[in-house]
């Protein structure tokens, strides 16, 4: 048996329970000052404030600090090749986007740049990155298959996913995007990339067991609502729970759509309208927010105040990909949550840590420092969590700590 | 004598010469592919491309990566007491800035904090944050004074600044800024005050040699356009070069003045108007821009791209300050100028080196690869200069040489 004892923690902060926090719950923490948590076997047994318990294992003196569960990323496309940053210097100088289409930009030259690497490079990119996002405080993330957009091309980025979770520390919650564009052979033949998704490449993700959830891009040019409800309904008939990437850019039904189906989560959001929001809530759909990516994209941020007002849970996540946000680091994200959603440093920790992990259906696991949750945690070079939130641009992780183990620090 | 071989450079990046690059020249870098850069005695000696000299001493390969000239940050508050981070906390919440400032907060908070702070504490918390800057990519920096607004603390904090230069490797330019705030005490008599700064204060810096630059915040409720013309002209009599906070929050008149007087550079300038935009590229006038102070408290951003069009040389820094910018990264304002300003990584890399160095007077020195200036150097973890502007919130540096010697990676 291995413990860990964590003593002299200045502020513990922490989101509670098993499930999304919605309304004002999610601005409401358990705090406690001058605390410890005792961790055995990876997984936490008990916590309090005073005096420790008396205990035989390794112990860890947090110095006074801040500590916080492990920040949880709801949302990356972590599995791709290649990088774009020819297109950020072309945008700069206004080429249109037609124009860097042409030049081979675009998710098509991602796709390309996917499809050409190996299971083992993808690994080894990934992975590299994965250790960045712990050493940002990142202990659990989601990633997407969907630059590959053929069966054995998403299969392979779905695999390299699972190689992951045996390989790395990481718990990476795995969802198949197949639906991420229209490949162009498919341009004159929706119907036929539609029943591809549905009759080929969803069976042949639930025969292996390599995804948990089904997520489609829902937006003017790519997908309708009308399509991504057949997707997704098709994905929950083999067993994969219904993401949707809606409201980006144009309103075209998806956020209610989300609600209707009773989606997991709905993600972007940018600009959704007001019955979008009252579906969400209806049907329990978690608003996944990319705060980042509005930042990068120079777009509007999505209304994650007025969400929280109706009772939509917002969970916060890094959108990590390789063309509109190529940010993993989630302190950044609950910086710009913050200072653009106004949200309060409360409902932004409670974004990355509880309400992510119910965005990827791992909340009884982890998201907060409860008992019986896995003792995913960081210790923060912070004295408290205004701090952490007011600082910006330094990386203020002093420990970070997976399933009992410290991983950095 | 030591001396340094740095060879394998994927790409050498820099911009060229000894004076701030203007216009066009802005965005025209010297860029070297398959490079080696020859140091000795912390200077540099000569660079060039294909097989580098025989040499003797330390070799560096920088395994194809970039290196760029080391990051000059030419505008920073970095002697301070305290952090503000509630004050944020409260500005989510809609307090209003006369409550925060009733709840003991705002610059006042700072100035209390910095006095109640020996010598010793305010340079060790200095020395830190100098620190996390060289693992960002920072060599140099300006520092100003401010948070005093009494001759003892003023001077108190200016001699941090002495011993910051003594005792860290970091070269630090100081600015006296008396004229920061008008104290409360002098509410009602600015005229006292004015004559403490021109009669006492300037005279006792230049008498102990304890800045180069004399600077001024020239905004509404701060000091006057003719009050600023007064004090910089009063610190140019005692040798100390002029610098203004001008056209940050009310356009009056600032950035006209800076022209008129020739002052080194002008700072903030979100909201400068053409004519003073006319003005500086008359007089000579650095735009010293802060984009990340302006993304922290959501306002717009300085008209950068047009003050290149009119020829006015643009410098890019932190504004690291416990109030409006708590940010010392240099790449994150690097990121937010391309994304927002819309300069290109070119413009911006000239902008946090060779312009910075011109406007703290530093451009024989620091800020380009030239022979006979400093061995300041970074190594990144960047194929080329578009991925360094390109991604977002990883620390990309991979090795930091401050005159010749490895200081980080």
């Amino acid at each position: 048996m291995s413990s860990l004892l964590i003593h002299n923690i200045g502020v513990l902060a922490t989101p509670e329970g098993v499930e999304a926090r919605r309304g004002e719950a999610q601005g409401k923490l358990r705090v406690l000052e001058k605390a410890w948590i005792y961790t055995e076997n990876g997984e936490i047994i008990s916590y309090g404030t005073g005096n420790p318990p008396v205990t035989f294992g390794e112990k860890l003196d947090a110095g006074g600090r801040l500590v916080t569960p492990g920040l949880v990323d709801a949302h990356t496309h972590l599995i791709f090749g290649g990088w774009r940053q020819n297109e950020l210097a072309m945008k700069i100088r206004n080429v249109p986007y037609l124009d860097i289409l042409a030049a081979g930009g675009g998710i098509l030259s991602t796709v390309k740049a996917t499809h050409a690497a190996t299971e083992d490079e993808l690994t080894a990119k990934a992975s590299a990155a994965l250790d960045e996002m712990l050493v940002f405080g990142t202990t659990t993330c989601e990633a997407k298959s969907g630059y590959g957009l053929c069966p054995d091309e998403e299969l392979k980025q779905l695999r390299v996913i699972r190689r992951l979770n045996k390989e790395h520390p990481m718990d990476v919650a795995a969802t198949f995007m197949g639906a991420h564009a229209l490949p162009p052979a498919y341009k004159e033949n929706r119907e036929g990339y539609l029943r591809l998704l549905c009759e080929e490449m969803i069976p042949a993700v639930a025969k292996e067991q390599l995804a948990s959830f089904c997520d489609v891009f829902c937006e003017t040019g790519v997908f309708t609502a009308e399509e991504s409800r057949r997707i997704l309904e098709c994905g929950r008939e083999y067993g994969l729970i219904p993401k949707i990437h809606a409201d980006e850019i144009d309103p075209i039904g998806g956020s209610q759509l989300a609600g209707e189906i009773g989606a997991i989560s709905a993600e972007h959001l940018i600009v959704c309208p007001e019955d979008g929001i009252d579906s969400m809530a209806r049907g329990g759909t978690i608003a996944c927010l990319l705060p980042a990516t509005s930042f990068y994209l120079n777009s509007t941020y999505a209304p994650a105040r007025r969400m929280i007002e109706k009772g939509v849970p917002v969970a916060l996540a890094s959108d990590y990909n390789p063309g509109s946000c190529p940010c993993l680091n989630l302190q950044l994200v609950m910086n710009i949550a913050c200072l653009k959603y106004r949200l309060t440093p409360e409902e932004v920790l409670t974004g990355v840590t509880l309400n992510a992990a119910a965005a990827i259906g791992m909340a009884d696991k982890v998201g907060s420092i409860d008992r019986a949750k896995q003792a995913d945690l960081v210790i923060w070079d912070a004295p408290d969590l205004n701090y952490l939130c007011y600082r910006l641009g330094s990386n203020l992780v002093h420990t970070v700590i997976k399933k009992g183990e410290i991983k950095h620090g």
